[in-house]
């Protein structure tokens, strides 16, 4: 699905900016009745009926959120539009439209910036979102996407991240860490074919992980189900930067403590085979590896046998007062401070 | 006003992610009623209250569409609002919310990046806008600037580029090519100075030009004008690429003709003079120049006496079936098609 083969190649220079915009959006059809005017004015408009609007807006920079060298440019049109409607889903949202903007510099070809508007297409047509603007400029160096995601909500079904009370218990969906050790596969590739550009690498038993890197999925599923249920989170946010991270935002917005229980975080079995292959700590991944996009989310005690043995949700813990602090109960449970730590702290320490 | 002669520096990675956004947004107000939900969660909330929502998007990139060397960053984060902005009034809507994003390498200090956020601060004070999120990430090289902007409009009030009639009236706002002007003054002082570091350049003679090209206006007292004045245009567009590319634009949205009068676009005598001290002929370059941010729009005839007199309006043309082409008509009587060039035609020419 996501291969192409062809190697024909069209100068950017010969379409022009319009010409370039129309070109790559032309089979983006609407969907959303609220979009009222697409591509091709000043601005798009759109139709709330009456509902809040959600948006949230993030960067993609060639050399920072991805290497070209392994991620491929159809991937990294549906990655960057999945990364923007996690954050849409995160506040119980629906996701309705999106604006996509791209700067590249002359080495990429048109057919370049087709597959990467085919994923960006398969992810708008899977999800039931509208591309309905942007802007597309040459840079100086490498390629960037800037997406903005906008969704709608009834006003009291909107979930911050400031309702969680003393007593909620934290539930995360999927599993954590695939994304990151994935990254780490194929960075260790990426390495071995610089020594010998001949092999022939078997990533068979590193699929999952890979397809966690690469094509990630945002939770809309998620938001259904729990409408389906009748549960309403009362605190939400998405795993972008790993959990200790977005843990640590749900209760300084809420004012609270947390207890997180080692022994209940979920991590795929090829995840935790690969750590030991890595010699890495697979909590320290879970808590610290990011770009996971699964929802962690607090719900009322009241509302746990409407979750009791489904297989999409964990409960991790559960929220205290926040004199108690931010707690991680490791399995020899003993209790050590929640720290953030995110990427930066990971890459040192699996370096030393 | 726009002066800053504080010559400390804090490093970005003293403050990280969160702490940077915090510290640069802290004492942004809101001041939108419709903005519920600002920065500080997946996604910003915005109450429409029965409205259509107007969106637009631009990126601004070092290298391409500044430089730094004269562009100071408080202008900077003030121009790249006013782009945005401009696009939200071209629709005929108010503008209200905007979303910041920026890349910034590592030699930037935190310094600069709040003299940016001033410019933008200062912006959205003063258009009565709220920044409501955006996301804050490394470049590998130079600066980056995406900005989204929304706006509020009763749908009956929004104007496409799609509307205009044979026999409507052309119209624009203010004056055309300072900007232009402005900026091929400050590049040639960039020259001279690279030559003779110590030169004091008198740019007083070109002050006119040179704010047009730093720090722009968007025309959202035009918007309130044309209300108090009950004209809704019939189509309307913002002139960012040159007023001959906007025409082509309104012309093929509204599948119609046009003749453009030479002798009625408004130039200003600054303008006129330079573009004499520079060689250049000062049609050309209000015709592709671009960066004007004025407003050009079609009315009927019929509202021609609400316009007739007024010193922000000047009637340059009217609109004709689509089979009379898009001519200009030059002070010499004869008629000559209408080209988009925009900037790139407009260099090379300069170079001849």
């Amino acid at each position: 699905m996501f291969d192409n083969k062809d190697q024909s190649r069209t100068s950017l220079s010969e379409l022009g900016e319009f010409g370039l915009i129309n070109h790559l959006t032309k089979d983006f059809a609407v969907k959303q009745s609220s979009t009222v005017k697409s591509i091709g004015d000043d601005a798009a408009v759109i139709d709330t009926k009456g509902k809040q609007l959600v948006i949230s807006t993030d960067l993609l920079i060639e050399g920072v959120h991805f290497d070209l060298s392994f991620m491929p440019l159809k991937h990294l049109g549906y990655k960057s539009v999945m990364v923007n409607l996690s954050d849409i889903y995160a506040m119980n949202a629906e996701a309705t439209q999106i604006t996509v903007s791209i700067a590249v510099s002359n080495r990429f070809p048109l057919e370049a910036l087709e597959e990467l508007y085919a994923g960006i297409e398969l992810a708008c047509a899977i999800y039931n979102v509208d591309l309905v603007g942007g802007d597309t400029t040459s840079s100086t160096k490498g390629l960037l996407i800037s997406v903005t995601a906008l969704g709608l909500a009834d006003a009291d079904q909107i979930t911050g991240r400031d309702g969680a009370k003393d007593g909620d218990l934290l539930v995360v969906s999927g599993d954590l860490g695939a994304s990151y050790m994935g990254l780490q596969i194929l960075e260790r590739e990426k390495q071995v074919h610089k020594v010998n550009p001949n092999s022939q690498p078997d990533l068979e038993p590193y699929s999952y992980l890979i397809e966690r890197q690469l094509k990630p999925e945002a939770r809309r599923d998620i938001i259904d189900l729990l409408k389906k249920i009748e549960i309403k989170p009362t605190s939400m946010i998405d795993i972008s930067d790993g959990l200790s991270s977005e843990i640590i935002h749900l209760c300084k917005n809420s004012k609270t403590g947390v207890r997180l229980y080692e022994d209940k975080i979920p991590l795929d079995p090829q995840m935790i085979n690969v750590c030991e292959e890595f010699k890495i700590d697979s909590t320290t991944v879970a808590l610290s590896g990011g770009e996971d996009y699964e929802l962690l989310f607090t719900i009322a005690q009241t509302d746990y046998e409407k979750i009791k043995g489904n297989p999409n949700f964990t409960v991790i813990g559960h929220i205290t007062p926040e004199g108690d602090g931010m707690n991680l109960i490791t399995r020899a449970n003993t209790s050590i401070p929640i720290v953030a730590r995110g990427w930066n702290a990971l890459s040192n320490e699996t370096e030393d």
